[in-house]
Parts: C-alpha cells; sequence; structure tokens
C-alpha cells in the first residue's frame, strides 16, 4: 500500500509546490491539513481547494480557533508569557496545536509519515519534532526544506515546470507567520539589525505615530481568563480578536528584537501582537493586585520558563505540564476588572479593581482610617537587617 | 556633652520641623544634612539656610549627583533592575547614598544618633536602617514619625507655635519622592486603585497624548556604560538628565502600579522616569545582541534578584555585592550604539550597532552568503527532544 | 465571662508552671492542649492528668500522628526537604500541625487567646504565629518566655513556690524537640561550635561506628507514597516509625550542623532523623530513575524553596500551596521499589525498579540490543555548543 | 603535507589501536597527548613509549596534576558541585584540561585535527567537542568509536592483525574512567539496576562495613581553598591526594545512581570520589558558618547551576564564567579550620571555628551572655507573616 505523507498545509506557495514533490519523492499519497488558527488572509475553502489542485489525495481544514484561544493563548496570557521579556510566543503558541491536529489527521487517514515547511536553522522545525515525538513518536518525519535542501527558488521553477495552479510571481520580501496571537515578520532588510522597520512591515497594527482618539475598555478576568470587554461576555477567541482589532487601531504591540533561537544562533525578528500585549499588561497588574508577594515572585521565574520551555518546543514536556499546574493555583483569585487605555501604541492601565484583591486600603493610606500598626516596624526591620549587619560587622573586621 | 543628632534633611516641611522638635525631645543638637541627588526644585543653598533657620547647629549640602549617577543609577541599568518589572526603583536608590553621606557626617561633625523622615509603614525606614546597620551599627536610629507618631498635622501646629520660617499653608496632595533616576507620587485620591491618575501628578514627563515630532538619538554603551548620547562623550550624571529632558517631552517612562512592600503591604504608587526607562530599554536591546543566550537567561533572574534586594533595602548585602560581580562579568562585552526614537510616550529601538555582537549575519540570514549547516538539526532536534519523548511514551502507557 | 487562653502544652516543665501563670497574669482559663505526634517519651494519658493537676480546665491530647504522617512528613518527603541541604525540617513540620489543633481547640472551648512557650529568639515563634495569622487571624497570641521574660529558673521557682506536681530537679542540659520526623538537640555545650557531639546527646540513634550486621530492605512507593516496606502494604506512619527503629539501630540520620535561623543569626543544631533520611534518600534515588531530565532539574529548586519556605514558618502560604501543586504534580510517576542496605550509620541504596522508569536498558547499554543511534550525536554537540563557540571566537577577537 | 591528527591518548587498547587506525584512514600522522591527572596506574613514561610503538610521530605526556587540583577540582568545591546533588563531576572536570592540552599540542606539532574516544552516547563527546570549538574553534574533530563506529572488538581485531604491541586479552567487564578527582565505573551488569554493585567495582575505597579504626583530621580553608591537613600546608593537589588515600581507607565516597546524560537518556553509574566528598563536606559546613543567609540560599541554586553547566560541557561558556565570578566572591570569608572524623564510609564534621565566622555565641546562647533582644521578635513576626495573613482572610473568604 502506498505511504502517505500527512503535510502541515499554509495555502502558501512552498507548501502547495511541496504536496506533488513529496507525491514523487517519497514515491506516497499527500494529505494536506490547514489549520485555521485566526491567521486571517485567504479564505481557507480555497486553500483546501488548492491542495486538491495540487494533488492532494485529501485535504483537511480544522477551525481551531476557539481551541487555540482557550487552550495555548490563555495559559501564555496566564504565564505572562514575554521570552527575552518581549516576544509573546505567537509562532511558538501555534505549532503543538497543528501537531495535535496533524497526529488526528495521521490517524484518521492512515498517514505514517509527517510533514512541515520548516528549515533546519529556525526554532519551528523543533516544535514540529519536539511534539511529534511527544504524541505520535511512530510517525517518520520529513522536512523538504531542510532534508532536501528544498527553495523558495527550486519551489518556483518546480511550479512552472508542472504548471501548478499557484500564482509564483508576487514576491513577499519577508517571511511571514500569523495567527490570532499575534504576527512575525523576518528576513529581508531586516536583516541587517541597524535597520529599523518600515511601515509596510505591519499589518496588524497601525502607525501609533499617527494622531487618533483614544480608546477605553474594561477587560473583566475570571481566574485569570478574560471573560468580558466593557461588560459584554466573550470567548476567549472573540476577546483576543476583537483586542487585535481595537489595539491594533491604536498602534498598540509592535515588538523589534534581536532574539536567542535555540538552534544556537541570534536572529532578528520583528512581531507585532495587539491583542496580546493588552491582554498581558491587563493581567500582569490584576496579577500585582491578587497574587500574595513570595509567590508573585517566585511566579516571575516560573513565568520566564516557562515562557523559554515552549519557545524551545517543549509545550508537551513534563515540566512545562508541572509549571502549568503552579500556574493554575496562582490564578485562583486573579478575578476582577481592569481599565485601559489604548492609545499610540501604549496599553495603559488606569483603573483595577476586585473582590479577590489584596491590597487594603486601611493598611496602605496614610488619611484616616489607618490601621497599620507602625509600631511593628522597628523589631522588623531590625531583625530583617541582622544577617547583613552582622555581615557587615565582620567584613568591616575582616577588610 | 550634649548629644548630636544627624538628620537626612530634604528642606520640606516636615525635616524643617524636625530639627527643633529632636533638639527638644532629645535634648541634643541636630547637624542637617542635604544630599543632592538632582532632584532638582529648590535651590540647595536656601535649603541649607534654612536648616540653620530653623534651628540646626550644623547644615551641611552635599553634592553626589555624579556619584548618585555612576555608582547607584549605572548598576541598577546594568540590572535591568524593574521591580516587578516595572518599577525602575528611584526612592531605593537614593537611600543608600544618603546614608553613606550622613555616616560621613556623624563622623565629621561627632554625631551619635541618625534621623530620618521615614513612617513605619514604608520602605525607605528598612533602607535607612539596614544601610546603618550594615556602614555604621553604633549609630542610634531615630524616626520621628514613626517612634514618635509624629505627623504633618503636628508638624504644622509646632511650626505655627514656634514662628518657624517655614510655608505651611500649601497642601500638596500626594506624597512625592524625586532624584535623578525619576519621581514617584503616592497617597491622595491615588490611593483609590480604581482612580487613574490625572495630568498634575505628573512633572517630569509630558503628556504623551498631545501630537508632537519624535526625537531620535543614538546612546552609547561602554561594557555596559553609557558614554555618549549621538556621538557627544558626557558622565553618566550628564547623560541621564538629559535623557529625562528629551524622554521626558515625549511623555516617556509614566508607571501607574499595584506594588508589594516589603512591610507586607500592597500600595498604589505612580512613577515618572523618563531617563531610565529610555536607558533600560536601550541596555536590554544591546545585551539582546552582546549576551550569549544561557547567560542572558540565567541574568534575568540575577536582574529580578538584584532589584528585589535593592527595593528591600539591601543595598549593603553580601547577596548584592555577589551579584554585583555577576552582573559586572556579563557586561565586559556590552559596547557598542543604539538608535532610539523617542515619541508619544514610546522609547522604540530601531537600531543596534556593535564590534562585540554576536548576532552573526551569515548563520542568521536565508539569503545568498548562508554559512548554517541545516543538517546538524535533525541530530540536534531528536536528541534535545528525547527525554520528552520518553517520558510521553512511559506517560501514555501508564495513563 | 473569664477569658479563655489554649496553650500549646507540652507535659514539660515549661508548659507545665505556664498553666498557673498565665491564669494569674491575665485573670484568664487555660485549656492544655497536647498534641500526639509520635514523639514517644511520657504516656499521653499522664501528661493530660498532669495538665488538670497544674489548674487547667480542660485538658485535651489529640492523637495526631497518621495525621502527621500522612499530611506534613510525606509532602516533605516528595519535596526531599533538607534546609540547608541538611536539616529535614523535624520542628518545622510539626508547628502548622499543632497550630492547626489549636485552633480546633479554641472554637471548641471558646478560646480567645493562644499561648505557647517559644523564645524570641527561635523559629517556633513564627511557625507559631504565622500559622495562626492564616488560620484564625482573631486569636490573641501570648508566648510567656518571649512576652513577659518568662525563663526556666523563674518557672522552677514558681512551681516550688505553689507546691505544683511537678519534678523540678532532673536538670537536661539540653533543650529537646522530638517527633516522628525526628529530634533536634541544642544549646549546652554544643553551643560551642568546635565542641562534637558526645554520645548522650543522642536517643532515636544507636552509635553508627559499633560493628552490627547491616539490615537490607525494600521500600514501595506510588506517587512519591511510600506504602510498603518488604512487601508489607503499611501507612505512613507506620512507614517512619519502622525505618525510625531500623535505621535508628544503624546509626543512620545523624547531622550536627551550624544553621540560619530566620531571625537573623546562625545558630549550632544537632538532629537525629534516622526514618526521614532513609526515606529521603530512597525517594531522591527513586525520583532519578522515573522523573523526566529538565523537571528534575527544576524541582530541585522547588525543592530548595519549599524547605526554606516551611523553615521560615510559611507553611499556610500562597506560595508554599503552589509549590505544593507543582510537587505533586511531579510525583505522578514517582511508583517502584527501592532496595536499600541500612548499616553502620549510611542508608545505602542498592537497587531500584519500577515500571514507570525511563531509564531504557536498550538506549543505555553499550552491549548487544543498543538502540541508540549515534550519528545524531554530532548535529546535537554542534548546535548545542554553538552559543558558546560564537561567543568564544567574539571573546578571543576582543579579549 | 601530510595532515597531523592530534589524539587524547589514554595508554589503553583503544587509543592504542587508534593510532594507526587514524593514521590509515585518514592519511595522516597522529600526535598522541597524554595527560597525566593523578588517575594513577600505569607509568607515564611507559604510555608515552606505547604510543610511539603503535606508531605515533610524536608523543607527548603532560603532568597536569596540580593544574587540575588547583584550577578544576577547586573550582568545583567551592561550588560544592554534586550533579544531581550525589555526582562529584569528576569525568566532566578532566575534559576541558584534556582539551586545553590538546589545543596547544595542536599549535605546537601543527595539527589540524583533534582526536578523542569518545562514543556518540555520552557526555564525554560534548566536553571535548564543545571545548574545542570555544578554544581552538578551526580544528577539525574526528570521534573513531562515534564517527567509523570503531568498536572494541573491531580494535582488538585490528590489533591482533596488525601484531600491535598491546595486550588484548584480558577482558575487563566494566568502562573506567578515572583521575585525582574520583574514580567512575559504568556498564556490565550495573546495567541492570536492580543489581547493587560489588566489591571489586571499587578501587579508590576500601569496604565500609569492614571494622577499623577512625581517622580524625582538620582541614584548613583559606578563601574556600583548602591549604592545610593537621596544620601541614600543602598544595590542593597533595591535598586531594592525601584524602583520597585516608578518606578512601575509611570506604568514603562510594556513589551508585541513575543520572540524566546530556544527550537525553538516563544511564546508571557508580563513582568513588573519598578526597572529593569529604573535601565537599567539609567546605559545606565551613560555608554554614561564614556565609550570609541570603546569599547562601542564592549561591544553592547557583552551585547546582555550576554543576549542569560544567557536567554539560559547558566549562568554557560565558554564563559558566559569570557563575565563577559570583561563587569566588562568596569566598571571601571562608577560612578557617574543619575537624572531621573519618570512619565507616562516613566524612563527619565534628568541630569548626573561623575567625571570619558569622556564628555570634552572645546571639546565639540560651545562657549567660544573651545578647539578642527579643523584644523585637513580635514586630518581625507579624510584618513578615503580614501577606499571608492577608492573602488567607482573602482566601477564607472566597472559598
Amino acid at each position: 500500500m502506498t505511504e502517505r505523507v500527512v503535510l502541515a498545509f499554509s495555502g502558501g506557495l512552498d507548501t502547495s509546490v511541496a504536496i506533488p514533490f513529496l507525491a514523487e519523492k517519497m514515491n506516497a499519497e499527500v494529505v494536506a491539513v490547514a489549520v485555521d488558527l485566526g491567521q486571517g488572509g485567504e479564505d481557507m475553502g480555497v486553500i483546501q481547494k488548492r491542495a486538491m489542485d495540487c494533488g492532494a489525495v485529501e485535504s483537511v481544514v480544522v477551525d481551531a480557533k476557539e481551541e487555540y484561544a482557550a487552550d495555548f493563548c490563555v495559559p501564555a496570557l496566564q504565564a505572562n508569557a514575554l521570552y527575552m521579556d518581549r516576544y509573546p510566543l505567537l509562532s511558538s503558541l501555534s505549532r503543538p496545536l497543528i501537531v495535535k491536529h496533524l497526529v488526528t489527521a495521521a490517524k484518521q487517514f492512515g498517514g505514517t509519515v509527517v510533514s512541515h515547511g520548516c528549515t533546519g536553522k529556525g526554532n519551528d522545525q523543533v516544535r514540529f519534532e519536539a511534539g511529534l515525538a511527544a504524541l505520535a513518536p511512530d510517525l517518520k518525519v520529513v522536512a523538504p526544506a531542510r532534508d532536501y535542501a528544498w527553495t523558495r527558488d527550486k519551489a518556483i521553477e518546480f511550479a512552472e515546470q508542472r504548471g501548478l495552479p499557484i500564482e509564483t510571481t508576487k514576491k513577499n520580501p519577508f517571511s511571514i507567520d500569523q495567527n490570532l496571537w499575534g504576527r512575525a515578520v523576518e528576513t529581508g532588510f531586516l536583516e541587517d539589525i541597524w535597520n529599523g522597520p518600515t511601515e509596510d512591515v505591519y499589518a496588524y497594527t497601525a502607525d501609533p505615530a499617527v494622531p487618533r482618539e483614544p480608546d477605553e475598555l474594561v477587560i473583566t478576568f475570571e481566574q485569570g481568563v478574560p471573560v468580558k470587554i466593557d461588560g459584554r461576555t466573550l470567548t476567549p477567541y472573540q476577546i483576543i480578536d476583537e483586542l487585535n482589532k481595537r489595539a491594533g487601531a491604536q498602534g498598540v504591540g509592535r515588538i523589534d528584537m534581536v532574539e536567542d533561537r535555540l538552534v544556537g544562533i541570534k536572529s532578528r525578528e520583528v512581531y507585532e501582537a495587539p491583542g496580546a500585549i493588552a491582554l498581558i499588561t491587563a493581567h500582569l497588574e490584576l496579577e500585582a493586585v491578587t497574587v500574595e508577594r513570595d509567590l508573585a515572585r517566585f511566579k516571575r521565574g516560573v513565568d520566564q520558563r516557562w515562557s523559554e520551555l515552549v519557545y524551545d518546543g517543549l509545550w508537551f514536556s513534563p515540566l512545562k505540564r508541572a509549571l502549568d499546574t503552579l500556574i493554575a493555583d496562582a490564578q485562583k483569585y486573579v478575578s476582577g476588572d481592569i481599565r485601559m487605555t489604548l492609545h499610540g501604541g501604549r496599553a495603559t492601565v488606569t483603573g483595577r479593581r476586585s473582590e479577590q484583591s489584596l491590597y487594603d486600603f486601611s493598611l496602605a493610606t496614610y488619611d484616616t482610617g489607618d490601621t497599620f500598626d507602625q509600631s511593628l516596624a522597628k523589631g522588623f526591620v531590625q531583625l530583617f537587617s541582622l544577617p547583613s549587619k552582622i555581615a557587615a560587622a565582620r567584613d568591616a573586621k575582616h577588610g
């Protein structure tokens, strides 16, 4: 029986051409799987049809928008996930979900090989293959770009030779990845890290420098999950989608950075993630109000490690799962409202209120109603600083 | 012989009235010490004279602006010090330096007691007293506000009774602390955390929402120290001062947060730190370019711990000093230029270049000149994800 | 109505005399609560009667041995809890459970004050009062030794004056605390840290230097809980108790250390914890076999933080609870058998087997049956070391 | 010109046969480099001659014993380096030093290729190649066992065919690596992790179960460096060597564990490291006496990370170097005497004394001379536990 290759299909030139290429190269049938993660762009029906036109034996479209928002974006939000304090992990989050649906399709359609379009110098190959190793270790993996040195130029040539129904002329100078959680842009003139990004790099965000009216809103969280905007109950997908539009219209969420890839090199990346940045900003402040100090300090390290693990492709790892339990516990009381102003590229928290608040006006105020017993402070200060004091006396004696 | 009290003197109502109050209460002579940390405001000569007018036996003004910038702000910059990822530690940094000069004055003028104006529910009492415990454990400490429940109202009454040469009518609703590294505002209507700050809260920053022309500049670092703006060699003080003005004029560096105090309560704080935020933004990006990945990941935790220690008043502690050595080592190659645009409340890096860069175009590019050997990736990915793979197979078997 | 003081009652001189002392001093009734944590020594009925004889209005004995083992010792075991890598936290674990039963008694008997015998320089006052602050913030706390400078000498004098039914002649030179998880000894000649402990310091352990036959056993764990010894199903209490006897008979578990107290000083402590040390040794090795590498590396830091928190009296804190969730998740597959030899003060693992083992003979062996694909290693090694390589080249160029 | 291969030469069967094998296979000349790291065993002159007899063009012996002790073992001691809390890193420490001398030899003798005997599933390949990548990125690397699947059986066959002057009959069932810091044994029946080690596995340590007289000694440290035994000033090499003998004679330092390899698998390892374990035990206790609490707590995490990095082959990495600076700073006051008893497999500290001690008898004692002000404790306890208290009240209200 002919082997079947389950291909992660984006609808773009590379993976379209990969269909007949893989079929020939591996003497196999290709099952194309396109996953809708809210990336927008082309109609998913068009994409589905294109795969068949290119020779796929099956072409599947999975609407994973709500699943992506609830099971991938929300956990990232709860971890305040910003790799290197900046990158909201948008590509990193999407790959494990695509893997999950590839594995489902492989079971459904009898696939024994899985294929993806990643190169050998990026992070996404790791995310795909670490995910596959965890979920379906028996599936073989083929990455034409990496394993057969399959380049864009070769793909174009191949498409033209075979008369594939693909537009090969339009040349976007950038390599782009986008989904509900944001949009990534790399290569081109951005590879010179002294060059600043130009406006045409961006698609999810308007120019923050253009004067416009601010947009104020209230986001409601329940146990770390965003559940309402301005009092309207919405799904996580709807909330992120609405914030992408509203924060994007105010130029919020542009990121331009040099980043440490897992494969050991530094790369230049430009991101835009208006909804993600607005939500993380709000969530961080609600945590500041509702999470106890020692837990908050420790969680910062957990958040960082979570971000590194997910960046490094270890979504399905035991450590990631263990960190999830701690983060979930820390969200138990992260409920309440955050009022924000979106304007001029800034997402600014202006108010917070929560039934679960640990902010205690009567302890904090310097006005009438103060209940803090200042007489306790002297003993506290002296014992708190005693180890330093003893050490300083020793150090002074011994130089 | 009459005991001498060395008083940390700000020139404001509270510490002015404290001079005769302490003299009476403790039957002592008061030596006033005012430290210029670039806080601006009143002329230091006027402040010096006021202390004498209020009855001090000595009144000292210390110009510590350059020392503060070089020995306190620059280390904070190298640690990217943001307590709770937001607060640039401006009050925390200043107290240990004031302590140092109080101790010097105590030696010079025969002081045996040191006094400060902090209350018993804030962080600054700890910073003063932990510092004193380390530098001069023999000095006694008196904090009238905490130890004698000395309030503003009592101070005003006292001042009017004695006819002290102090203006007692002007009532600023806020409690303010400011110096070169930024400005802190608390109390008043800000104690209701649902209230947003109003424009009159701010003094170091213009309204970011007002349209204006952007300001582009290049900051040059040498081993983690900012040394030039736009090619002009400047001292750290001059650099921070210039950036306060230029970034402040663009509305950069406003922070509004709920914060975990060392004494165990949460408080609402509003800060503005235009120079600090611009510099930390630039420094973080230059580290991204010049610091190796594992070191960068580890340093993030060190930076956090450094910030917590300094926030908690442990500037002179053995752990703080040990972290300093690690941070200093990590700065060895943090040299180069960062181009930034200051505009609309944003400090945006648009370019970075460095002789010490670890960004390697030939490894990063997807274009001609690529030297990255993609054939290495397959083995890397498989062994990197092997522990997760083995664990996933086990977990699948055992549920 | 007369106020009631609920006293943590050990049956010893100090807390016995505290009964009439507190009754007088506070014009109150005293409810004595003795908690059986497997400390052995006097019969609990005798202790109960003594409290009444000393004037208590109620005297309660709580048998908390199984609860202590299951809910306090087992979590400590799962965290491999060794403060400063040595101290198995025996006193730290017991205090929160005593607090729990004091609070129960206060509710039952109408107590409004709680009293404990701790001094002001030890850790246990914090464990008591932090626990009470969390579980019953409305209860007042009185600690006679600390708050009324109530010393042993005063207690003896008081007892003799009143003719209390307490033996006041026997003088143990040491201060001792003991329960199921181990025994702590301090003060006396041990306060000179150059002095070694003498044999009379010890009660749970025989001299390890005496020649005797080794004792071999197999401990079975299920999800991190010890459930069997040599195939016999036992409760956690029974397992710890049996191991105290068997490991104690072999001199296992003596610890002599200088320790960092929470109140800021260093103190000398001698411990013996035969069952705890044997169990932790076994558990650590079973984790080595069943826990994935990254999780194991991270958990080491979690274990340390857990130990510090519990040592510091923060058993009921949000961070402790959050760490518990992570530790519990990590125990999911910590099941299997550990074979140990107890002999000459050593608890030595000699074998381990587990259905959930991640040790894979076919990957590990250098013999026939090796399935490890060595060809993957070259790529792995090169990309794994690439960041160091790039940095080394840069460093070489720039000195 | 013929290429020259610089071979890390142990004198054993595998690397002896590798000389003519590499010469043939690569059409190259082989330079053998044997490094004396105190491994004992054969005379280095005999080893040197054997390389020539097998066809090397040059045969170098480097006496690196003192360098190894001072620059590799002492830093490991200062980091209390125990990978997975057990393994003292003996093989991990030696490889970077061998690499250093291979690079020196390559420069001296015109080598362009470096060769080592490691397989593709162990850690040592990474330590060699990561070190080479850092020190001499231009050198090519050949690992016959990994790259040419060169096995022991093939080596024996090759040796017999060519009549090489090597004994091929004696079959040690174990794979052994040994040097001054300890001895590692693996493979054979130990690959079944339920099997306990037999006495013939050990060579550095006597059976701890045999009754014998204890050995008491005093080790003196200066700034974390061991400098004397029983008052005799010795070099680090001499100290480790003497302790290997004396602690080894008492059966100290046997370790039997399942270990997480860098290449992603778990393996069974048996180690004996009498000197290392005795020294680390002594050093840990001296740190407990002389290092301030917060620094000590933080250093524990640094020590763990240092151990992981060195285990993972990243000796020459920027992070390792940065951790070194922190560890060095922490050693500044780690000076003084530790008295130890070596007996029955145990290395037990019985006394410690130090001019730099932070243990303060007058603060610690419960006897006459107590200077600790217990009245400070109440305020300390209340503010220290305030965050937990506020959180507990909130949690109680909200379930």
